[in-house]
């Protein structure tokens, strides 16, 4: 979507090597590359710290449900992106995750009128086989649009 | 993405002068055009009937995640459709819904092998000003690879 | 509170020797335990079989909130307590659980005038490390007032 | 429980000519009785403030579950007090709410030995029809065991 940008899965050996805070890193650094839902859903990685991500997006026609709006799967994507990246910031090399639930609150509708939109996501809560975050999804100007709560399960490098 | 299949917005008469399971149908018979975000994941509604519909569609290297496998985002999508037109069809002309929350499981991981899948969407509870509706994510053998609940706000015609 | 039933916790030898649905069909027999909160909130557990569990409870004066209605921690109780045991019914002798979650959505108020409620628990999927299930709490005419999903870690046996 | 603290439901007559605040502080003082279900699980208000309250419990042997923890409805309960009082601090007299769902995350088991607990709720988000919060569990050192979040709809007096 954006020009010079790579995406694509990124390589198992980055996984293994690297602590999860490093590699995304390198993902914003365009070291190594964005997810393929980026480029198919038009949104990315801009900001990655010690249990805090940041992704945004721009809300497009081509996001809209039947009824006028953007559908809710917008707002689902960038959170649980968001979300779960900042448990991935907790990683270390070879550790791994995968979510079990995602939790969304949708308080206002979004439109192609909203322009770009901020999906931050912290941990609340890592443990050595789960860990649990939350997140917001603000326009420019902080109005809240939706939030979200996940639970995601934690797996040790195999030895 | 489908030859002859017309994506957009629906215009707002055929909200206001039908009930939503005809609208839905009309979507199915190709009369009304399916919604944007349907073109750009790639999936689309199958079955509508009271209380019930179907969305299907098939995972593809462009869904995926970082990680290897389909973003959580996909399943959202789908599932936040079935469940949310699920509560649609129960609509008379003019009523109107908006998603307040949608809680989904990911219990298997869904990969560009999985093949098509078929969000399923039933409506749990209908009142007058609140519905509850559930979905399950499952591939064509009928395995289950992601579940939800949802609750949306209702909205009578304005009189 | 009911004459002859005794409450308190698990014998951690029963947990170990027995399988899960064997424990909780001896506690409906009367030759296990009651949980404690069974007696301090009014409720007990009626019916198990594989994958399905019915917990049952009679809302009271004493359980209401300040407004005027049985506070939500009743449904949430008795709800968990079918949604969790419905996951129990699955264990092998040694294998336990943790609730990671349990999301509750509530349709109708309940009050004293209620009457006993059930709330009935279902796996919906069962793998070796995580587990989900669904449940409703209904009144003796089947109306609905309240329904839940919950996500279960499971940890198999040490060896 | 406490001597001298009266139990029950709040007359109607102070939910419609009282703001949500100022009921609440008349509970913390003692000018308007706590919930009966306080009174039954061992749980409080301590504070009150706008847009944030805080109830507090100490987990005992009868709040136990039969596998030997307290029972996750404690914290349901405790957390949506805290979570649904949190938005009834920003009714205006005669406005009321009801809870549509409330999701809930255990991080860590309790038990008798964990002390007295805080559940503090927050509003996330407060519109004319709807609202959420979100709420923590935590000991007295601050260690969390359960998160959780809310909807609730909002009704606006009668005129």
């Amino acid at each position: 979507m954006t020009e010079g940008v790579q995406y694509g899965v990124l390589p198992i050996e980055a996984l293994r090597s690297q602590d999860g805070l490093s590699v995304l890193k390198a993902i914003i650094a365009g070291q190594l590359p964005q997810a393929p839902i980026s480029e198919t859903l038009g949104f990315s990685i801009l900001e990655a710290e010690p249990e805090r991500v940041v992704f945004a997006g721009t809300p497009l026609p081509r996001h809209y449900n039947p009824f006028g709006a953007v559908h809710a799967g917008f707002a689902a994507t960038l959170l649980d992106s968001a979300v779960f990246c900042s448990i991935v910031t907790t990683f270390a090399a070879g550790e791994s995750g995968t979510t079990l639930e995602l939790k969304l609150n949708l308080v206002r509708p979004i439109s192609k009128e909203t322009g770009l939109v901020r999906a931050e996501g912290r941990v609340i809560y890592r443990g050595r086989t789960m860990a649990t975050a939350e997140g917001q999804l603000r326009d420019k100007s902080g109005k809240l649009y939706a939030h979200a709560s996940t639970t995601c399960m934690i797996f040790q490098p195999k030895s």
